[in-house]
């Protein structure tokens, strides 16, 4: 097969966009077997051409300009690496709106706006692939979107998020959460300012991402109920051992009766669950659907090669899909609601502590039956005093479960309640385990 | 986008063949919004149309005529689900060099036959897909050929038959090796006749099918070492245990210096390696890569359905790439040299019986110290009037530990040894571990 030179531009040219440039350049041969193309990186946007920098393009190729990229007709694909809403946003809506197929590595552009990018790329019918958007070089993108067409996929169960799994797992360790972040932000896993990823706000994008391509609906940053990792203490970190568990910030998108339900919280995750396997700062994301039961892809979530590489592997799936109408249609073709957040439904864990007189334990597990909330596991250890108990319930409604705790905190006996946390402890093969 | 009307013939209409049928009439309009073609089954060969089916397809679909489906010039896509390699094999040579597009689920053939498919697909500038022929919906095809471009896959791990893992498993729990493959049988994981399985010959074909791919070098069966499990006795999964192990049948492709090494074997695998954990009949393959470090796949590797959904997810991307030039070069494109056998390394476990006398470890310790063989770890335990003496080795060349074993054999003190096992004891990222 004759091969076709064709001009790939950048816009960025930071830690990323120099490794898709370098990778592109080492890999041509590769590339060329396997798509036909020889590609060629014949434009990088940057604020500043004249800054130094370690990997430098040939002359030319860096410009401050954009039209210079968005008024090329023979580029044909362009791959934002740019990071950020303003201006990646406007660009790539541009770029898409222009004819131009786009990659993008930027999950808070796509969780945040992917409805206004989808549409323009459907209407100019180009390709918008952001497979580094999502757990960098875990190609679970392209797996939903390319090898789960007839699958039914209705759930998907992941530690998106290698920074918290990392502070956690050394949490294990017996660090505190302060020691644990420090160490971190020692080793380049978590950034200076750490909010984005201790918050659950980077894993909710994520989930956003991945739940909208699964369900085929538009879930949005603003649908993800999500809660972070900063409050997890010691005290935590020991029930769950107790109870055979480790405490992981879980991931997970559901559909419901029709309804989509998708969360991220800290969570009691059994220990013989895959997702308290994985390992650091790995990731890992469990699809599973009709055809074909349940399917994990783990690996690491983030890295500047990695998600050059996944940069890469979109570039080559547009080049080799172009023209053929393959994935042009906006993937989100339905319009699905949201499940009240109170009707999520999971086994939970709460800890109360409880004063040392008869009854008491009569009094929680009369509220929480009324609420039909059963219990499934119960320690109770004297603590000065009283005691403290650890409740683990069977799968219960989360409005439910709040209310029977608030009920339970009215009465004189208890004296503290900690929030509720899910519990996963499935296989998950039949259902989510979450829920 | 305009709807086409694209039409697939399939050969064979059993189990996976009448999935496949059923799978694309209920997901048509899936498979049309993401490709912008109405797929549909015209024409199935099967040897008698006249027999009884539990799903029937409409009339004129069932032909026992193979030139119904080759002589068709609309038959864009053919996917052979009928297994073996007679009359399988010629009639997908047929089929690729008249110019129509296979998808095959037939490890046997792919393993055995894909020097002249590939070439006779390559000639014609159609594409041979083959994802449903390793591990069912696990799409790990996909990824090395989509995702993995760029990155250079130097390590594949896997364990790639789920009857042996079942097997193995069980016999964890107490079972002898009779006793767990009866129980294999009883749940429909191993045929009644299970010798591919348990001989190490199915595992063998989909690692040379992995390997082929991953390395871009043709890998056929025969280029494959491999062993089964029926010599596994539970005194070697009691000696797994003492070592915080387990026994898997583990597949194994190296690029060593420029040759590649694939094996299958049963291993010793440290509790926490990933591939300890992979569930009962589950599958889970690893690749290792430049930029990628470490993807993990899991999910079920056999099933009707988890095959059907493989076949029609190589469909849809036919079907997404035809005329673009994609993959339709062979993969194949070097001639690397297998690696001698005996320069295959990886640390050992095997196990001697000694007679109780002063200076049997030494002379043990000696023999292997000749060879630069050293000891990682080694327990003994008194056995009769002599004693047993586990030995875990650090990574030795499999040649140099051979002959190692063979003059401890020979001397007067040591009564017995068994195979050595090859161990797989590292998280792998930085080294396949087996080796």
């Amino acid at each position: 097969m004759a091969s076709v030179d064709t001009k790939v531009a950048l816009l960025g040219y930071g830690t990323v966009g120099a490794a898709v440039d370098r990778l592109l350049t080492e890999s041509a041969d590769d590339i060329e077997r396997a798509t036909g193309h020889r590609l060629r990186v014949v434009k990088a946007l940057v604020r500043d051409v004249g800054k130094e920098r370690e990997h430098r393009p040939p002359d030319g190729v860096l410009t401050g300009d954009f039209a210079e990229i968005a008024d090329d007709r023979v580029i044909a694909v362009v791959a934002e690496v740019m990071g950020g809403l303003e201006p990646a946003g406007p660009y790539v809506l541009e770029l898409l709106s222009r004819g131009k197929n786009v990659v993008t590595a930027n999950k808070q552009l796509v969780a945040r706006r992917g409805d206004e990018l989808f549409a323009a790329a459907s209407a100019a019918g180009v390709q918008l692939r952001f497979e580094a958007s999502v757990c960098a070089a875990i190609p679970v993108i392209k797996v939903l979107r390319e090898s789960m067409v007839v699958t039914n996929v209705h759930g998907v169960l992941g530690i998106v998020n290698g920074t918290t799994n990392f502070v956690l797992t050394e949490m294990e360790g017996g660090k505190t959460y302060a020691e644990a972040l420090a160490e971190a932000q020692a080793r380049g896993y978590a950034e200076a300012d750490p909010t984005d990823d201790v918050s659950g706000a980077d894993a909710a994008a994520k989930m956003a991402i991945l739940a909208t391509v699964a369900f085929n609906t538009r879930v949005g940053l603003d649908d993800v109920a999500y809660d972070g990792i900063s409050a997890i203490d010691p005290v935590d970190v020991a029930a769950a051992r107790e109870l055979e568990m480790v405490i992981r910030l879980v991931g997970a998108a559901r559909l419901v009766d029709g309804r989509y339900d998708v969360r991220v919280r800290p969570a009691f995750v059994d220990k013989q669950h895959p997702l308290a396997k994985v390992d650091g700062a790995f990731n890992a994301v469990m699809l599973q659907g009709d055809a074909i039961r349940e399917i994990t892809l783990e690996g690491p979530g983030a890295g500047g090669t990695e998600t050059a590489s996944a940069v890469i592997a979109d570039i080559t799936s547009v080049i080799g899909t172009m023209g053929t109408g393959f994935l042009q249609n906006d993937a989100a073709w339905r319009e699905l609601d949201r499940l009240p957040p109170g009707d999520s439904r999971s086994p939970y864990y709460f800890r109360l502590s409880v004063e040392d007189r008869p009854g008491a334990l009569a009094r929680v597990a009369d509220e929480l039956a009324q609420r039909e909330i059963s219990i499934a596991r119960l320690l109770q250890h004297a603590n000065g005093d009283g005691a403290s108990l650890h409740v683990v319930t069977h799968e219960a409604a989360t409005g439910a479960l709040e209310e029977a705790l608030a009920a339970i905190e009215r009465l004189p006996q208890i004296t503290r309640s900690s929030t509720p946390l899910p519990v996963v402890s499935d296989r998950g093969v039949t259902e989510l385990g979450w829920a």
